[in-house]
This record gives C-alpha cells, sequence and structure tokens, in this order.
C-alpha cells in the first residue's frame, strides 16, 4: 500500500474535541489501508502565545526579525504538545501510533532559526516505521540544526513540513486539512457565487498564496512542485462520511479542461509610491531600488514614466504597508543622494488579479478584465503582468466592486 | 573557577517577571565567577495544565500509575518553555546563555516512562560549555531513552535532575532555589516560633522528606546522599543583596554542633488498618504482606500482638489513607484465603515524627517525646522507630496540638 501524508492545522487540532475528530478522521483512513504519516500544527492561539513569552523574556534581544535559537525552543512546544496528544487519541482508539519530533526524525535544516529551510532527513527508522503500519504523528514546523539545536521554518512552517516529508516518503499524496473545503475561484465573504476548484495547478496556486489567498503557505506549494507531490486541500470540520472532496493542487498537464482565468484574489496590504521629478540616467533606478533592497523593503509593481522631457521622469512602485513606512524614512533622507524632487506615500490603495494558467494560450484577457473594470467606473492606477497573472492597483474603496465584476467577467459565478 | 549547580522550581519561574528575576540572581552570581549549570522547573500551573491534556486526548489508555512514552512528549514541553525564556532572559542581560533539552545533553534514563530513573549522561560538550563560560540553561524533568524517545523523571523530577547534573559535573554545590527560604524545624503555620536550620544532614533531609515535608524530594535527596552533593535549599523570592543563607543539606560529619532532634513532621495521609483474629502460625504475615505488595500499597508502620492467647493475634498497619481503600477491597476479598475475623479501617489517624542524627548517641529521647504528648493527654495508637526517628500515630484532631508540644520539648523554638 502507498505511504500517504495528512497535515492538520491549528484550528483542527484546537481543543481536545478536534482532536479527537482528527483521530477519527485518521483511523478511517487507516482502516482503508493507506499507510499515513501525519503532520501537525500548534493548537490554535498556542504559537501566538509562546510568540508572546519569547518577546517577553527577550524584550529588545528580539526586535522585528531578528528571531533566534532560543525562540525556537520555545516555540516549537507548541507542536510537540499536538504530536502527543494525537498520538494518546489515536492509541485510545487502538491505533499504532507514536510521536516524531523534529530531532528524532532528523529533518535537518539550515539558514539560521526562525526561518529556516529544510536540507533533508537523515535516516531515522521513520519509513520503516510507517511501511510496518505505524502512523507517524509528526510535529510541523520543527527541524534541527546541523548543531542540534531546534530550528523553526517560521509561521505555516507546517504545510512545508508536510510536503517535505511527502516527498521524503515518496507519498503519492499530501492532504492539507483545514478549515476550508478548497481553493475558491475568490473569497467568498466578498462573492458569494464563488466556487470551489476541482483542480488547480501549482503555478495558479502560488500566485494565489502570493497574492492573499492565505489557504497554503507558498513555500510549500513550491517544495510540491520542485517535487511533483500532488497535494489536496480540504475540509476537518465535515463529518466522517460526508463528501469533502476537497481541491486538488497538482501540474498543469494533470487539468485537462483549462481555464482562462480560474481565480480572482485581491490585497489591500498596499502602498504606492511616488518618485517625482528623478534623474533620467543610467543608474539612478538601480541606485533606488538597491537602497530598498538593502533595508529589507519588498518591492512589487514598478512602472517609470518620462515626466517632462526634460531629464526627469517619474517612478512609482508598491510595496506592503508595513515596509512603506521603512521606505519613507529612507528615501526622505537619501533625497538628495538618489536625486529626485519629491515624494509621495499613498496607502489607500488596493491590488486586485486575475490568475489562470489559459492566459498563457488565450488572447484578450486582459482588454476583458480592463472593460470590467471600465464598465464599473473603476481606474487602473498600475498594471502588472505575469504569464498566468494580470495585477491591477486600484483605489482600496472599489476593492470589492471590482472583485465582483471580474469574477462576474471570466464566469466563475456559480449558476 | 568551580562549578555549581542552581535550580528553580515552578514557582520560581511562574510568569515573565519571577523569570526577570531569576536571570537577575543567575548574573549576579555569574558575576562572582562562578561557571553555572541551572536547572528550570515548567511555570507553575503548566505541568498541571499539560496533564489535564494528555489524559483527556488518552481517556481510559491512561488510568492511575499507566503512563506512557507519549504522555511524556506532553508534559516535557513545560520544561522546554522555560529553559527556552530563561535563556532569552539571560542574553537580554548580555550574558553568554543556551538552553539544553533532555535529549540535547544526552541525559539517559531507563525503566520506562512518567517515572524513569537516570542511568547518566553521554559527553554532549555540556561540560565544556559551562567550563567555557556559557551559563547552560536546562530544562529539568526530562531524559531521553535508548531509543531516543523523551523521559520524563516523575512529580519534582527538576530536583533529581540539578543533583545528577551537579554529581555529573562535580560541581562544588547544588542550590535549590524556591519559594522557602530553607528547612524549618516544623511547618511555621502549626508552629510560628519554628526556625530555619541552618544544616541538616541528608538522612534528616531524607526522613523529613519522605514524612510530609515538601521542601525536596526524596529521590534527589538520596542521589545527593550518595554523590555527597552539597545541596543548598533558599528563596528565589528574597531581593538580591539580602541576606539569603538557606539551609545546607550536607554530610553527618561536617555538621560540627549536633541537635538531637532537628525537626518535627506529620502527616495527615494516613490510615490504620486493624486485622482481627489472624491465624497466628508462620507464613500469614508474610502472605498479607505480600498481597498488599502485588496491589501496590505502601505499608509503613506494622504491630503485631497475641490477642487472646488462643493461636490468634491481631495486626495494625498503616498506608496512606489513597492505598487503604485498594487494601480493604483486596483484604475482605482474601479474607478466609488469608484468614482472619474482621478488619477495620480508620482514616482519622495522623503520623507525627521527631527526626535527628543526634538520638544515635542520646537516650531518652523516646521518653521525652512520650511524655511530652502524655503531659496533653494525646494517646498514641503505634509506634516506629528508626536510627534517626521515632514515629507515632495518633488522632488526627490532635495533630497541630502533638506538633507544637514536641517542638517545645525538644528545645526548637526561637527565642
Amino acid at each position: 500500500m502507498a505511504r500517504t501524508v495528512l497535515k492538520f492545522g491549528g484550528t483542527s487540532v484546537a481543543d481536545l474535541d478536534r482532536i479527537a475528530h482528527v483521530a477519527d478522521i485518521i483511523a478511517y483512513r487507516a482502516g482503508q489501508g493507506e499507510k499515513l504519516a501525519v503532520i501537525v500544527s500548534a493548537m490554535s492561539g498556542e504559537t501566538n502565545k509562546l510568540v508572546g513569552l519569547a518577546r517577553g523574556a527577550a524584550g529588545d534581544a528580539i526586535n522585528g526579525d531578528h528571531f533566534d535559537d532560543e525562540y525556537d525552543v520555545v516555540v516549537s512546544s507548541g507542536e510537540q504538545v499536538t504530536s502527543g496528544l494525537l498520538a494518546l487519541s489515536l492509541r485510545k482508539r487502538g491505533l499504532n501510533a507514536r510521536s516524531w519530533l523534529g530531532w528524532q526524525m532528523a529533518m535537518k535544516t539550515r539558514e539560521g532559526h526562525g526561518s529556516a529551510r529544510i536540507d533533508g532527513f537523515e535516516d531515522s527508522g521513520l519509513a520503516d516505521a510507517v511501511d510496518g503500519g505505524e502512523i507517524a504523528v509528526i510535529a510541523g514546523f520543527q527541524g534541527v540544526t546541523e548543531a542540534g539545536r531546534v530550528a523553526t521554518l517560521g509561521r505555516g512552517g507546517s504545510d512545508t513540513t508536510a510536503v517535505a516529508v511527502a516527498a521524503a516518503l515518496n507519498a503519492v499524496q499530501c492532504d492539507i486539512y483545514t478549515d476550508v473545503d478548497g481553493v475558491y475561484t475568490t473569497d467568498p465573504r466578498i462573492v458569494p457565487q464563488a466556487q470551489r476548484l476541482e483542480k488547480i495547478s501549482y503555478e495558479e496556486m502560488l500566485e494565489m498564496a502570493s497574492l492573499g489567498a492565505k489557504v497554503l503557505q507558498t513555500r510549500s506549494v513550491e517544495l510540491a512542485m520542485n517535487h511533483r507531490v500532488p497535494l489536496r486541500v480540504l475540509s476537518s470540520f465535515t463529518a466522517l462520511g460526508e463528501d469533502n472532496p476537497g481541491t486538488w493542487v497538482c501540474s498543469e498537464e494533470e487539468i485537462v479542461e483549462k481555464q482562462v482565468v480560474n481565480g480572482i484574489t485581491y490585497s489591500r496590504d498596499e502602498a504606492k509610491i511616488t518618485i517625482y521629478g528623478m534623474a533620467d540616467r543610467p543608474g539612478t533606478s538601480a541606485r533606488l531600488f538597491a537602497l530598498m533592497g538593502r533595508e529589507g523593503v519588498n518591492v512589487d509593481m514598478i512602472v517609470q514614466a518620462n515626466a517632462r522631457g526634460e531629464g526627469r521622469a517619474n517612478m512609482v512602485f508598491t510595496c506592503t504597508t508595513a515596509d512603506s513606512a521603512k521606505a519613507e524614512t529612507v528615501l526622505t533622507a537619501q533625497r538628495t543622494e538618489i536625486g529626485f524632487e519629491k515624494m509621495d506615500v499613498a496607502r489607500d490603495v488596493a491590488k486586485v488579479s486575475i490568475i489562470g494558467v489559459g492566459m498563457k494560450s488565450h488572447t484578450g484577457v486582459a482588454e476583458t478584465m480592463f472593460d470590467a473594470l471600465y464598465q464599473k467606473n473603476i481606474n487602473i492606477d498600475v498594471i502588472s503582468t505575469s504569464e498566468i497573472k494580470i495585477s491591477v492597483l486600484i483605489d482600496a474603496d472599489y476593492t470589492e466592486l471590482a472583485v465582483r465584476a471580474l469574477h462576474t467577467a471570466f464566469d466563475l459565478d456559480a449558476q
């Protein structure tokens, strides 16, 4: 029988009742003969509590992006607790189960703490245990460094653990159980006609994830794409036996009927920075964005336009609202060095995007998009595109209107 | 500079403020040039919370004394959190500190889970780190089995961890910081004139600990005695710089002025079981106590008296109230097999003891004790003695009166 990896997030293991339901799901699947490795997150709220304690103890020693090895010792305890509890709950049901902590399954990490990257697995007997019929209950989010210290993978790291374990075990699939029943064409809170997608390609899911759909962590989708691990997003909140097909995230080739557009995403966490009267000579932009990079400002959309035909240009770029304060401070300080006249920061903007692998082979997609927005009198500020995505920056007040208009324009509304 | 081991219990690390105070104490001592290994318990309340979760998840799978490997995975996370938090708090003060979990310092255990015994330490670099000036912050209560699983030492196991680490590091002393400022001649809640002892022998401390004084776990005192580790009990609640001598627990030879009696202890967790009309022939008692042993009933005091000079005897023994129900059930069921007429269980009894190494060389101690109780009209039910202890079983209503009378009779009242 093939090996299968299951992953349960924080809301799925929020308390003992939910852990018991998860144990029932696992018992059912084990009863079907599946050889299971199960990755668990911390009970919801626990990681925040532990982060609060760690920050409280360290005070100024933990600042911004600076996390360290001891922070990881503290926060990784949340997944440890869940793995032990789920193993106990499975044994209560007469199943052969045991917990595996990061150091026990020897998931080696590199590049520091708090946002470590997975290097690989040392032989720990995990695969043999799974093949022998033992349900491996793995604490997500944590690994161990070469020096034998605990390291965590950063927020959402349990998704990444699940995919890494699935790849290492050559699992036939990796089921991500969560509190929604799949990936939707857009946010159902904004568009009630939003539909659950049956399948979506890795590339589309990556764009969805990085553009604000919070179902899967970006790194886990990248890893699944690289190792060709079929992912499925499904609900841990449906009753046993109830229909629960979820959404498959797989290679484009496995999707026979490709939609032109599969999803509409939006993000209000956007700021638009306009630099006026920048010296229009080689190297100026490079200097500007090198500075942003050094300050850790993640620049997204960029537009440059010649302003007045007199050796001066205007430059527009976007970043997250959190980064925009940093950008503003450093740009103001370096105005003379970079060479520009004035700047302006707007935070009342939103980014709305359409995503679909079908765009690669269809024309007229941008036209449909822009026309739908024009029909609603929505002004487009900045445009950026990739092979499978078109994003526009608009006035934040128009976000919901734009999402609904595009959802209808691309025939995504449920009947 | 010599190595020193410090241990901080649950109330000493109850919250971030208390952890900060502990960090201040450690910083002060490190500033004196001491090479420190620090053992920490879980924040007070955490272990109970985790035990509750584990029992909730396992349901009937955890019953009575049956604990297992996954229970240990869950409950050991409490000490992990504290060790990380204290390391962070020390680093905040500019000190070189790191946490050590059970598996990292390779504290090997045997004899199962939940109440594992320490087998020894594998080389982990701990001693080198301490000698190099790093403050080792060690998660107490936890070790690792030969199979690489987490194992806990049972309640109070952090004391035992501290002494084991002190022995392994050849530390000059092991300071047990707690919420009292030392070991007292008796319970100050009953006798306001109770005095802090300056020194007490391991043997006396063992009797104190096993008789109900909850300052130190019995196993840790045994271990300290076997490895001749000088222990000190002192308060983590005094301000820095304030007088805080604590109580030394050391070998008898290091105590120059030996008191005849050093402490008065009491325990209300006692039950007296009287077996009437037992067949007075060889093997009957052996069969009775073998049965108690099999049932896990820890028998304490035993008295046998010939009852009627007709081949029948009465037998009296004591055990904890918790064990007495088990004893009652099994004895009732086996009445015919053991051969006795009837039985009686009294739970309104208390044990009061006097403890002192000086008894070995002084006479008249028992006389003084019995006379003091007689003067207060307290009836003695059962008596048991060891080389450094005399215990009496009395009516529980007289407990405080007896303790006060004995405290005065042996000149222990503070002036």
